[in-house]
């Protein structure tokens, strides 16, 4: 049999995605369904003086109109998915603050209208820097410890002791990383430099805004389908919040129409306590507008950064502070985005502090990469002004300083064996780096490096034999990126089946095994093998029932198409079909294949990517024109190459809008300027040039057939490559996020053409 | 903690029963539902001259009317699932011969009437003695190979090869069984009896009658959602005949509201066909009277004995034969009812031979200790007669000559371990035995035995232990008997946890580990196994997974609550809660808890009560009124002695409609004369007596706990058991059932008493 690994098997969903087969929680009907709309708060931050959703309840057609109050929700909930409705103050523009359930949408959404708040707005505050001062308006008032767990959803990277405050500050968890002694370092550098670089607020962009449906039966018993990356960590934290036991609760991860992060939990809690009250199904759908305002987008960062080089190209030092603002609830991706900023070249001396602080405004959630973006931004221009300033070529100084195998991260942490450098040779010899044109007024080719350090969590999965011989895996993970087509080619192989014969079922938190969050580019890794073991498990149950039948050992058989022979002896078979069907016959000595694979995942696999963008910039507008992407990924294995390009090819789709068109804006009262599509940016078929995906395959010592996760790494250096390459073209760099036509052209025609924050 | 086997804990699915939170098919709605109608057939056997369903089609409202032949449906179906409508002829009344779908279930009814059908009535065999004979109408026109396999779902006892005719013939399957020299028997006997017994067809009598949705997508991805016992039988038996692979249907088992062996398949591949040209979901709900003409129920028999004993009370001798008519279809449980006739007493001599005949009726399917009934009736009774003709006590005679564990059965194999003396004994000592009032005109008591040979299946069963410290024990099996709590209490035991964070779930075939057909008492014993297998590894894992945190050997922890200890050090200790959340934390070492069992079962657990009824006959009306009634049962170990209890009430409730009431009666043409409720007498209330239902426990070595099926064992006596109280009453003995007042009150006024058939 031909191996499905390595093969590009067309997705299993494809087909009933482009018919509209797939049916998403907004799509799920069910007797006696009742709809639910949110009222938002107008400002960024401001006191409740009075609330009053009387009106709105005495509304012909509604059945439950509540506050925050009504639903018992505390003052300052420690998690943002704690704060099901606001109660006193709203922190963020857009906070739900109240809700009402009809039995018609439109109803709902006119019942809105009823409810009467009087708002006393409060001073906001927006900026990163300025939520650092010690006078900075409060976004919280009490000092008790916060849910951090949402950074840790990503990455598993270990980056040491958090510390948090003891009083009450904006500033609710630093890191601080250490290596050698920094200011010696700068000493010996012949070259120091210093910047400030900003990376914009965006949003992940997905097509299918956040959507839930809940239910409640009289016994308390809640289901929940929602929208999430991962349903047993939604179960885990709404029935937190619930009060209820995880037996109490069953989640329904609909498809997923794109996540990038965001979609792990957001309107569950608020919708089943909706269905709790009203022992009623509740469904409850964010329109766009809704999502831009309430949902969790990236967070935006301020890089300070300082560094040194000696002429020959060694680094010396690296002194770095990174700003991560969270929004008014915790949940910046600061401490892995912080071990990044120094970690993918070799820095002997090292000093780097990360700050996660709130501000006025949504809070954030994870977007694809999480952290990575906004520090490659600042790192990856800083080396290409490194090179330039030593008179190196930048890829070569990028070889000459990557990090290897071995080499301590800024945690203390050695590296696991990686592809940085593999991937820089690729790009080398690559004829978009190697006969690119230099000297081309307004054209030029920029470079970066992006590193992810791979997500980790432990898995587990069942392969189940059928009757008539074929097979189903079953997996609690939801598919938001094709790994479930990938599970079927990991399955395949492992059982000796052809591919039509396996099907891929994806349970629910009552029926599946155990699945981590599909986040940090970890379900390939950590989950296939979890299926593979749970493959190579049925397997073995179903050569020993084939060997029993044939009086042979297990050891001495093969699968070959649907029949178990004696290797060497190929007249000596059965068909699969007659081994399973005999396993589960009423009068049978054999039992079911169930296989089972639970595996414990320790080591991180890192992945790496170099890309390359050609622009051209007009410098009577500004606008830049990518020309050519190139892009280069370590994937470890590519088991499915067309979906690996697939995933770098999306993955360089967002970071290209990330660095040209998206921003998030915000008045001073911190409300959202420009929450829909026609206002906020997003790339489209015109801005993205064809994206060459080059596949480099450094295989993983732990991930299934060598694979690592392949989604993180392309969405990271598209801002700092086009930032680089649009330095080569016209001389001028660009510190700031987005780089789109007003800023390049401002940066053209002020200050030398060097623009700084304004 | 005090251990939950053998405790009495309440159905956990009584209060959604009673509050009528529980859904059935039925109360299944969906998108875009549309409900199907069947057009029935007049006659028990006719030739369709002519069907048109062209004016149902054209009626508005509905989306398709179709025949047999539309659906490409064979002229003879090898068994009644694949007859899915008539094409040509049709062999039983009720037979579907047509169908309507259309949005409205009214307008399908409606459109009935529209469909064309013009019939050439046939003769019709209905008698199974008549359709033994060679000149018999025939029932089916081909001798090809009939599917014999509803007859092993249920009893797992080897009842040797069947043979079946090689020309067209009703009889479609035959078994015999020989030992020793029943001639040599018959001459060494003092006295030899010779009779014939005939029991009525009866219905199961369940509350809710068949149900099925079914639904398709445009790839032919099926799901059906249906009452069976046996959602994996029915996706093996679907799958087969839509010609699809397993992967391609997912049946979702609903609630059964009452299956006692006829829930299986009947409606689902029609409703499945109707789906699949439609691309909706099509509803199909028998009617009660399309429930009593065109389901499943029990086979009529006619038992032809002859038994020899000597003055002492031995037997010398049993020569008998049985035939069971199946109807249309094959189907009825004669190889297990032929075995059971002679498998209870030490006949040293044996000659009994079973016959399935096909008859112009419905086809059978099982009833609750399918063919037991049957027999018992005839043997039971024949114990009495033997014993009065040499003047014993009836239980005395039984305890003389009952079977025990290595003496063998029919079919030569031993007997295990078996508690049939152990009943009998308890019997003895029963006040209502050994107090029983004697020589009381019109008032008597009388004994049977009932035995069943018990199911066998493999089974698998998966055990998850949640974030939380909670625990999901996930089975396929459907829960017809209460099995589901006895599931928890078994998981409960061996995790070691509090009952209430034990949570069964239900999954369907798609999720769900393989799990057997519920039906033959073997859930308990087969899926009880592999829950508590899942359950030990469960445990195993967690155990593990503690011992690393605590630095302990597994072997020296406990779980207490829900705390794991060291024993001997209670201050050592941990809650569950932590190892469980540790094992999925992003970054661990561990992994998830996944508990799996998968269990061959080869040794069945025989079941055996023995009952007692109390008779007052009314010489006037030939009324029988139940005074009292004892069954005493061997259960092996009672898991949840309630539901036990529950179980015993419940069969012997059924049991005595089978021997008082029950009847479907059919005229010449085959037509069902009773098709309703109101003239097809089930008991009530006030038809049944307070049961004392009495627990004996002799361990089955192979289930868990011990524990033995129950479900089976307490219908079989009674028809035997008041025959006999009759019999001590009034000095006439009833040969056939129902023994209902009028055949009572002329087998009292008629030839000295005795009645024979007429």
């Amino acid at each position: 049999m031909t191996t499905s690994i390595g093969q590009s098997i067309p997705r299993i969903d494809a087909a009933a995605k482009v018919t509209g087969e797939t049916r998403y929680a907004a799509d799920i009907q069910l007797p006696r369904m009742t709809h639910a709309k949110v009222l938002r708060a107008p400002w960024g931050h401001a006191r409740i003086v009075r609330i009053d959703v009387s009106r709105a309840a005495a509304h012909p057609g509604v059945l439950l109109a509540v506050t925050g109050r009504d639903l018992g929700v505390e003052r300052e909930p420690t998690a943002r998915h704690r704060a099901i409705l606001a109660v006193d103050r709203v922190v963020f523009f857009g906070q739900p603050v109240a809700a009402v359930v009809a039995s018609d949408p439109h109803v709902a959404e006119e019942a809105l209208a009823l409810i009467d708040v009087e708002y006393e707005p409060l001073p906001a505050v927006i900026d990163p820097m300025a939520a650092l001062a010690e006078d900075a308006p409060l976004v919280r008032r009490s000092a008790q410890e916060l849910d951090l767990e949402e950074q840790g959803a990503h990455s598993a990277s270990d980056t040491g002791p958090m510390t948090t405050s003891a009083k009450p500050s904006n500033v609710v968890a630093q890191v601080e990383f250490n290596r050698g002694d920094v200011a010696q370092g700068f000493a010996e550098a012949d070259v120091v430099i210093e910047d400030t670089y900003r990376i914009a607020k965006v949003h992940q962009g997905y097509i299918e805004p956040h959507a839930t449906v809940a239910d409640c039966d009289r016994f308390g018993n809640v289901t929940v389908w929602t929208t999430t990356q991962g349903p047993f960590m939604a179960r885990q934290n709404i029935a937190a919040v619930l009060g209820l036991p995880e037996t109490k609760l069953n989640v329904v991860g609909t498809e997923v129409g794109g996540g990038f992060g965001a979609k792990n939990i957001l309107l569950a809690p608020l919708c089943a306590r909706l269905a709790q009250r009203l022992l009623r199904p509740v469904k409850l759908v964010l329109s766009r507008s809704e999502d831009l305002k309430s949902a969790l987008p990236a967070a935006p960062c301020v890089v300070e950064i300082k560094t040194g080089i000696k002429r020959d190209g060694t680094l010396t030092a690296i002194e770095a502070r990174a700003v991560f603002a969270a929004g008014a609830f915790p949940g910046a991706p600061m401490p892995a985005g912080t071990l990044l900023l120094g970690a993918c070249y070799k820095f002997p001396n090292l000093h780097i502090r990360g700050y996660e602080v709130l501000t006025h405004q949504v809070s954030v959630g994870a977007y694809r990469a999480p952290g990575a973006t906004q520090v490659a931004f600042a790192i990856e221009q800083q080396m290409d002004r490194l090179a330039e300033a030593i008179g190196m070529d930048p890829l070569e100084l990028r070889l000459l300083n990557a990090v290897e195998e071995g080499y301590p991260q800024p945690n203390g942490q050695p590296w696991q064996p990686i592809g940085l450098k593999e991937c820089l040779l690729a790009l080398r010899d690559h004829p978009a780096w190697a006969s690119r044109q230099v000297g081309v007024p307004g054209r030029g080719t920029g470079i970066a490096v992006g590193g992810w350090g791979g997500g980790l969590q432990p898995s587990s999965a069942s392969v189940r034999l059928n009757a008539d011989g074929t097979a189903g895996v079953i997996v609690g993970s939801a598919d938001i990126t094709g790994t479930n087509t990938v599970m079927v080619q990991i399955a395949t192989e492992a059982l000796g089946l052809p591919i039509e014969d396996v099907k891929l079922i994806t349970g629910d938190t009552d029926t599946a095994p155990w699945a981590g969050t599909s986040g940090g580019s970890k379900i390939v890794y950590t989950l296939g093998n979890a299926v593979k073991q749970a493959s190579e498990d049925a397997r073995a149950q179903l050569l020993a029932i084939a060997g029993d039948m044939m009086d042979a050992s297990p050891d001495d058989l093969e699968i070959v198409g649907r029949e178990i022979r004696v290797k060497g002896s190929p007249d000596r078979s059965i068909p699969v079909r007659k081994a399973t069907s005999e396993s589960v016959a009423i009068r049978t000595k054999y039992s079911p294949v169930l296989g089972s694979g639970t595996v414990p995942m320790r080591r991180q696999a890192p992945g790496f990517t170099v890309q390359l963008a050609t622009v051209e910039v007009d410098p009577m507008t500004g606008f830049v024109k990518l020309t050519e992407y190139v892009a280069v990924q370590d994937v470890g294995k590519a088991i499915n190459p067309m979906a690996v390009e697939g995933q770098i090819q999306g993955g360089v789709t967002q970071s290209i809008g990330y660095g040209l068109l998206e921003e998030m804006m915000y008045d001073e009262y911190g409300r959202l300027r420009n929450p829909s599509l026609l206002d906020y940016r997003q790339p489209t078929a015109v801005d993205v040039p064809d994206i060459d995906a080059v596949l480099v395959e450094v295989p993983s010592p732990d991930g299934p057939h060598g694979a690592r996760g392949v989604g993180e790494p392309s969405i990271i250096p598209a801002p700092a490559a086009i930032a680089n390459a649009i330095a080569a073209a016209t001389g001028v760099r660009l510190y700031e996020t987005p780089m789109n036509p007003e800023r390049v052209w401002r940066a053209l025609n002020r200050n030398g053409g060097v623009e700084r924050q304004e």
